[in-house]
């Protein structure tokens, strides 16, 4: 039996879980959150949440999320839009020194990625490409449990294919994905469309589209057709055995997800359509990805389970 | 010391490799050709073949090359539109049953990827993309000298990804990267273009283009314009340490390689353009990626390099 602590350090709340490992498997011990500590003594205020959760545990790892840019090699924080703090300090071996556990950090999108592949909704499959959906569009190929990197770090930037006509992004190119699911893209193209100037966010945009608004509705099913277009496109590229569609625009099922899975399976000529399922674990995915991503670094294990749902 | 022989069984010719493999680096012992024996007897006659090739030298493993479809479990040729002999046959076993050596059969096009990935222009990368610009446009995703093939045997299809305006493609689709750069396809877009039945292909349309005729200029700039906007997916999506670019189109490297090329680095923004290089093994690919197999089969191991080159 291994024991392993999950802490997903978000950039409002610190998520801690504890987890134990018994042949391959994940059984959840206890969960407990906090305000994210901030500042120069970031570290030294999570270490002592940490040891207060911890109690008379002992863990034999831990992960640590990262919500930025992580150098792979050293592990140290290169850039962290919202947690400043923590650029160029390495948040797994400043806690690893404090705890004296071994720990690894991992970036919180990888994180997310890893759990549901494993653990939450491609479970069973050893090859899932996980999408992202939030502000912007994230994709990981999750294979045996790790996440395909690439050879520069830069793979499963599915938000960054051309999936429809001309809209520029924010990349540079024009007609990608998250130019037109993004989710401040679609408020900003329902507000444009309206020629009014007010902020919208999408879930304004579904909530209009629930009202029958054709303006929105409009704009919704164009960035459906895109998803569409980008999930026979993994398909095509990567073969996966399932396809999982989390982050915030997924909770639309009704205007974002169904559409899009309906539109992909009309659309599917050679294709293998594998099942595309929404996302299971919820707010605490990055917490069990960063146990599963400790468990990996104990066992060596390629594949994992988990017998209890949180 | 292991001795490996690669067949390599294509529709006119069938090639023979014998080489060695000595810590993990593979060296050419001796090579011939024959026509391909074809029809009912075609196993029998190439065994003789074979047996002949080897004389007294004891192979301890060979690779066969499969012009088909392969079912990847049972080893039988699903369907072969050139050899129809062969369909229902396991190659490899039927070999393996009249040399007594132990044989792996391996699809033709997975065969080349490999090779150039290990052996070839991709040598000393870890994680190479390799696409074959034929009559088809096929890819294969090289990770540790093993061909990633989805979930379903249809990963890397790089030629059914969207790279262009709406030409109708044969998989159903349209604007795929084969319905503007298919050997075939350019040739027939080109006598559309210029109102004539000719059934040109695509080397009319270089030789033309090569003489100045604008229209084929135009026909292989958008075709060499979907291949660098499919170059950019392939980097936003797999993120390869190389691009290997081979088949017959790769020939041309001043109107086919080195504008796709050379648009692939303009257009680039956030993608890590990894060197693109064209394929280096010419026709005997296939058969030293049948050699690469039967290695794999027998040490394990994942990564291979040759010191010779053919």
């Amino acid at each position: 039996m291994t024991l392993l602590l999950g802490v997903d350090n978000g950039g409002t709340r610190v998520k801690l879980l504890l987890a134990r490992e018994v042949g391959g498997r994940f059984e959840h011990v206890r969960t407990d959150d906090a305000p994210t500590p901030r500042g120069p003594g970031a570290m030294d205020e999570l270490a002592v949440l940490t040891r207060t959760f911890l109690a008379g545990d002992r863990a034999d790892a831990f992960g640590i999320t990262v919500a930025g840019i992580l150098d792979e090699t050293s592990g140290v924080v290169a850039t962290s839009a919202n947690m400043r703090w923590l650029e160029g300090l390495a948040p797994a071996r400043e806690l690893s020194d404090r705890l004296d556990i071994a720990g690894v950090a991992v970036q919180d999108g990888v994180a997310t990625a890893i759990a549901e592949a494993v653990l939450g909704a491609g479970r069973g499959a050893d090859d899932v490409f996980v999408l992202a959906l939030g502000t912007g569009i994230a994709g990981a190929h999750v294979v045996g449990g790790a996440v395909r990197k690439g050879a520069h770090g830069g793979a499963g930037e599915i938000g960054h294919l051309a999936a429809g006509r001309g809209e520029k992004c924010t990349c540079g190119q024009s007609g990608c994905l998250e130019s037109l699911l993004g989710g401040t893209r679609l408020g900003a193209r329902w507000d444009r469309a309206r020629g009014v100037d007010a902020s919208s966010t999408a879930l304004d945009v579904v909530l209009a589209a629930e009202r029958g608004d054709g303006t929105a509705r409009a704009i919704l099913d164009e960035a459906t057709t895109a998803l569409a277009h980008s999930l026979l496109s993994v398909m095509a590229m990567i073969d996966p055995g399932v396809i999982v569609i989390g982050g915030g625009l997924s909770n639309s099922p009704t205007w974002i997800i169904d559409p899009a899975v309906d539109k992909a399976h009309r659309q599917a000529t050679f294709h293998a359509v594998p099942p595309i399922v929404r996302a299971q674990l919820g707010t605490w995915a990055g917490a069990w990805g960063a146990v599963v991503t400790a468990g990996h670094r104990m066992s060596g294990e390629r594949r994992l389970e988990r017998t209890e749902t949180v």
